[in-house]
């Protein structure tokens, strides 16, 4: 790791694709809240021009990671692979791709799971955080790198609100942005979403406020919280058609005639399987952190009314909406892209399914967001 | 109580709109399970004709009861207080009212809270039920009662749903039925928000497998229960418009720099405040048994097809949706509509809240449900 004291040089050698490390210093949070050493994980795509001019910023959503696209050191899936790619909407022949994994997290950046300086896990006293104290973590990664100018900050969910927080903290360093199934400021009804996934998870007796590292984790309460977030992320619509009220296999969802049901809907099945899956790969801390840092997120903080916030951000903007996303509605997207300086259209991204959409149907767009970002 | 053992007289004595309980008798559920004795608790407005002719039938919705209207012997208002009444739509000068408490809540019917013959609370021990299993046990209330057709049996949301059930379970005991936001089945959405709230009660340490009673109950899980389900039947407009980002006083949900947030937005402290009003009138086990037993609403189940199940009733039908409404979409109202036999038009409550429009708003329906109902 290299600590970032002042501005380093421009030449960083960076093998592909491989994941990397780089400490960014000591950290006071936007509310007071101080970590002593921020360790950031990140991939890259491409190589860097040598005046640093040719770098694109890709943000990843609540449990994603920096992981956006395969390549030779990591050639399992990405998140975003047909997006990011030698060829693709983002060209790696051309771009130098950049993908953080963000603080608080729990996929390499420093998060609660990670040691404190006497090596004891953070778990409860790893503060809170917001999206401006992650952006403030990536500022630093970006001096380390050598790159003054973002050709592009891109995400989708809170990776959008990730980048668009780039763009208003930043508007001299963000030359683009590109904001898909996002908003400028998480609604009430996010918000409410995301207490009831918090309280599920502290719920849970094994969260033991936090500390429960060396032990049992908060698995149920997490599974609870995907379920939630999961179902959210799905339309009504897309759930009747693959599930409907048909029972798993042989089991009888009807169950006992005393006591707890025995058997499950497919759809029970389906959400136990999300739930399962994402406890095997996540920590319920960082769920928490990040899921608090999104309830968070408003880029007009102190910054005016939300046009004055959005109109500090002069570059190129990329808005797009999922059309049947319940939990980050076409409405939110349309309020952005007005309220941002010049003609921002919403480009919309046609799905059954819902905000998930933007990780499997961001194809449709993504010539549009090639264009829009000057890619 | 009496016990109902055949067809009792049409003279029931009642004084109008006190409580009144009957013993149903025994009771042996849908999937095998056994109640020794079911108790209804219900309320009554109006007379009844001496042939039993007058009569209709009011169903509550999930954390309702039988206190549909105020009357001189409960002032308190009711849940439909305007569309029950003297000179309302449904005119207690004229029809007789019944309204009973589900069996498995907890208003006073038989419930998990319940004693058992040896005076011990069911708790765990109480049967999985279905809403066949409520339609039976005012069945019996009817033969009580000595009504050996409803004009009309009318519900909102689980209401509706049980409505419906009685309809097509019972045709020649229904002329009429009003659903009001509700459905012929609940579907795989609906299913996905009950299980995540059903899994919130029990990871709660307090429920204690559901034995609970003499001790505390789950409080936190019933209110994370009811943060799903209230979020469910607002919309996100409504939220916004209501609650936006503001913190809740002089509270900063920012909070303490390090660990947990300790301030909330306004939208959280409405979900605490509605978690709260909750766990105090509500016992948690009622609210599983009767969650679980909406997940089972299909009136199609063991019927054929959907259609064809819904073409046994061939009374008047009246059908409304709430056209903001998340949770029983008016997508579902429709298709409900197009297959029940005739022509059956879908009325639309106009309301910016969503699902709970149907216990605010209804009164836009009120004409319309005493035509098509004939009442």
């Amino acid at each position: 790791m290299t600590a970032v004291a002042s501005r380093p040089s421009l030449t960083v050698d960076l093998p592909e694709g491989a994941r990397h490390t780089v400490s960014v210093g000591p950290l006071t949070t936007e509310t007071g809240g101080f970590l002593p050493d921020v360790t950031l994980t990140y991939e890259t795509w491409g190589t860097l021009d040598a005046d640093g001019s040719n770098a694109v910023l890709v943000l990843h959503a609540l449990t994603g990671d920096s992981h956006v696209a395969a390549h030779a050191a990591d050639p399992t899936p990405g998140w975003w692979d047909a997006l990011v790619g030698p060829g693709r909407a983002v060209d790696t022949d051309r771009w130098f791709v950049v993908a953080p994994a963000m603080v608080g997290g729990c996929h390499g950046s420093t998060g609660p799971s990670s040691p404190d300086p006497d090596g004891v896990p953070w778990g409860s006293r790893f503060p809170f955080l917001t999206l401006r104290d992650a952006v403030e973590a990536e500022r630093r990664l970006a001096d380390h790198l050598g790159i003054d100018v973002w050709q592009a900050v891109i995400g989708g969910s809170m990776g959008g609100a990730r980048a668009l927080e780039w763009a208003v903290s930043h508007p001299e360093r963000v030359a683009g942005v590109g904001v898909l199934a996002s908003t400028a400021q998480s609604s009430a009804d996010q918000i409410a979403w995301g207490q009831a996934q918090a309280a599920a998870i502290r719920l849970d007796p094994a969260h033991r406020e936090g500390d429960y590292y060396g032990g049992p984790g908060p698995e149920t309460g997490l599974g609870i919280a995907r379920r939630i977030a999961h179902t959210t992320y799905r339309t009504a619509e897309e759930l009747e058609y693959r599930f409907g009220r048909e029972p798993q296999g042989a089991e009888d969802p009807f169950g006992a005639a005393v006591g707890r049901r025995q058997g499950r809907y497919a759809v029970e099945s389906y959400l136990d399987h999300q739930a399962a899956k994402l406890s095997a790969r996540f920590d319920a801390n960082s769920y928490l952190v990040l899921t608090e840092a999104l309830m968070s997120h408003d880029v007009a903080r102190g910054r005016g009314s939300l046009s004055e916030a959005l109109g500090r951000f002069r570059g190129r903007a990329f808005v797009a909406a999922v059309d049947s996303d319940r939990l980050y509605r076409p409405e939110e997207s349309a309020l952005l892209a007005e309220l941002l300086p010049g003609e921002v259209p919403v480009h919309s991204i046609v799905s059954p399914i819902g905000h998930d959409g933007f990780l499997t149907e961001y194809g449709q767009v993504a010539d549009a967001l090639k264009e829009t970002l000057a890619l």
